[in-house]
């Protein structure tokens, strides 16, 4: 199969039975139209928002492994409550993916093609859990010499959601952020923006651990949500930073609610006389990723003037238009190396990324545990 | 007391040691400057927005009546846990009542205050569970010949209320409507404004009693959320009508999100392709009330386009500004006894108002229970 005409790719199928079922498919490469280029996928992250495609609504504590090594099926349950939300799905096979980097082995005819020829680039548009991945020219992007398809494989999805809060927070007319899960890859690269821009960053972590990572990166604003004076600390943190924005990784459960309750506390400290309704300055968090399966709860004690919503970096990136994003794009190029470096601690194939033991820790979806598959390692 | 110069006015007040006291005042009427006049109060409705500042947090099963019968003092316990959101308040004894209409009896020297001497008025700005109210001139809206103070007395917040909710539906780009609680006494004015202005309109009630009211005035599409069917039916409602846009008055439980997921199911019935991160069609429910006092709970099974957001009738005018918000006015009084006309179930004396078998029922909050408070009844 060196040749690219043909490769494994990484498959996720939700039957109407309930029954999930990942297993490796031999497809041939698609042949590249003039405007195409053929990359043999050398790096590509396992990202929580890759998660909700791979297992679905699965339970994976009920996963079994079957097939062979070279050829492994892993299938497990989607509880029958959690249908509803796969039906979209049932019964297709997809490839699963979002991002990856890799190198040009064959070109179409265009000179925007042809010129992409043995060049490493990072890539973003799913299917990328594959040997060998036939895409646009124009959705490449050409890393700088001396960058590794490693170094290259998150160039998007973290680099730009991050780059997409603090772009967010000054569009909406707030001056400092909140963030939860804020030790995560995602979380540091966030830190490492808001230091360099002068952005006031308030990060909720969930142990001391994890605090510690973010003190030794430079942040300054780091609160536990697991120790009792939580609330009294967060609401500190708001007084000296003003925030009014939070993006929320964790989705389900009371932080959100908790977020937008000590913003309410933050405010009024200040505030001159009581309003019946609450403060009138506009509180939001953003709901951007699900590490808590859970119900979102929270008993409205922050007035009547706050948001909850979902935030997504597609509809944000065409909101914004063309000419913006690819500033955002260039500067994710230029700083590379440093602001938006990520660390994994595992790098698998794609039959290694179907077992078990390695399935119980990336689907955890825990923080400090990052995952690449080198869908061509040896 | 019959000059006006003094009279009864009910406050509110919640101690910081916990205790709730809600108690009447007798206090001088302030005399009126230039631009204002004194209004002799006879009609002020019992809000679900007044409950807010009347009864605060307190547990109202706890309440015990104190006092006489001409100085009644009503007094309940607020849980520890409630008290965080009531610190702006503490140890001050607020007046109560949003709106209300009556008769003018003195004013100041400019010629507009004294255009209004004799005139029956209806006016908003708090206080007015009150004998004797002084008001800024403008603040007044001068009733037609032959309205009563009863049936002006509810000019502005349920008609405002539901002319802003079909107002942001055409300015955020929706074409039809959500409405919970929908047999309230506001829900019934919904129906009549979008049957006249023909904007689709789906009315979640909570029994077949009140599905029974709305049928009667002429309302298309009611469904029960106590019926096994309730998700069907909304989704089905929501295909007809395609609202994507919800007023929820209830807050709490699960029922904000099940109308995003019921919304979000309408929407991916005519959709093409399945997407991992659910459909790009924005949904969105504001609360704007909290019937249930309950947390607000929801299992995000609607993609990540969508938001929930506090509403509140006040900022919204401001953000339209003043022109469209006296069309919205103008409205108001040409359809006062039609479109806009209130039905009470009770009329009470401030005395009245205060006893616990009275508090009992309008504190419950209940469609269909609607008290107006008459401060000068003999």
């Amino acid at each position: 199969m060196s040749d690219g005409k043909a490769g494994l790719q990484l498959r996720s199928l939700i039957k109407k039975s309930g029954e999930l079922e990942i297993s490796l498919a031999n497809v041939p490469t698609p042949e590249p139209s003039a405007d195409e280029v053929v990359v043999r996928v050398e790096a590509s992250p396992i990202n929580p928002s890759d998660l909700g495609l791979l297992v679905g609504a699965a339970d994976m504590a009920t996963a079994k492994a079957s097939g062979t090594k070279d050829a492994p099926i892993v299938t497990a349950s989607v509880p029958e409550a959690a249908m509803r939300a796969m039906a979209g799905r049932l019964d297709e096979s997809m490839p699963v993916g979002n991002e990856g980097a890799g190198v040009v082995i064959r070109t179409g005819s265009s000179e925007a093609a042809k010129a992409l020829m043995g060049k490493t680039v990072a890539m973003i548009g799913g299917a990328m859990y594959a040997q060998y991945r036939t895409i646009r020219a124009s959705d490449c992007l050409v890393l700088p010499d001396g960058t590794t398809p490693a170094e290259g494989a998150s160039c998007f999805v973290n680099p730009l959601t991050s780059l997409g809060m603090v772009e967010t927070m000054r569009r909406e007319g707030h001056k400092a952020l909140v963030h939860t899960a804020a030790a995560s890859n995602l979380g540091q690269m966030l830190n490492k923006i808001c230091l360099k821009d002068g952005v006031p960053l308030v990060n909720i972590v969930r142990s001391p651990e994890q605090a510690q990572i973010l003190r030794k990166i430079g942040a300054k604003y780091v609160v536990d949500s697991t120790s009792p004076a939580f609330m009294d600390d967060l609401t500190n943190a708001l007084v000296e930073t003003g925030a009014t924005l939070a993006f929320d990784a964790i989705g389900g459960g009371k932080l959100a609610g908790q977020i937008l309750t000590c913003m309410e506390a933050a405010i009024n400290k200040t505030a001159k006389a009581y309003s019946r309704y609450g403060s009138n300055v506009h509180k939001q968090v953003y709901i951007y990723g699900g590490l808590d399966l859970r119900p979102t709860e929270f008993n409205r004690a922050f007035g009547m003037t706050w948001g909850i919503g979902g935030w997504l970096l597609f509809p944000f990136l065409q909101k914004i238009g063309m000419a913006d994003a690819l500033k955002l794009r260039q500067r994710v190029v230029a700083e590379l190396k440093t602001t938006f470096a990520s660390h994994y601690t595992q790098v698998v194939s794609l039959q290694e990324a179907l077992q078990l033991s390695h399935i119980a820790v990336y689907a955890k979806r825990a923080t400090g545990e990052k995952y690449l598959i080198n869908p061509n390692k040896a």
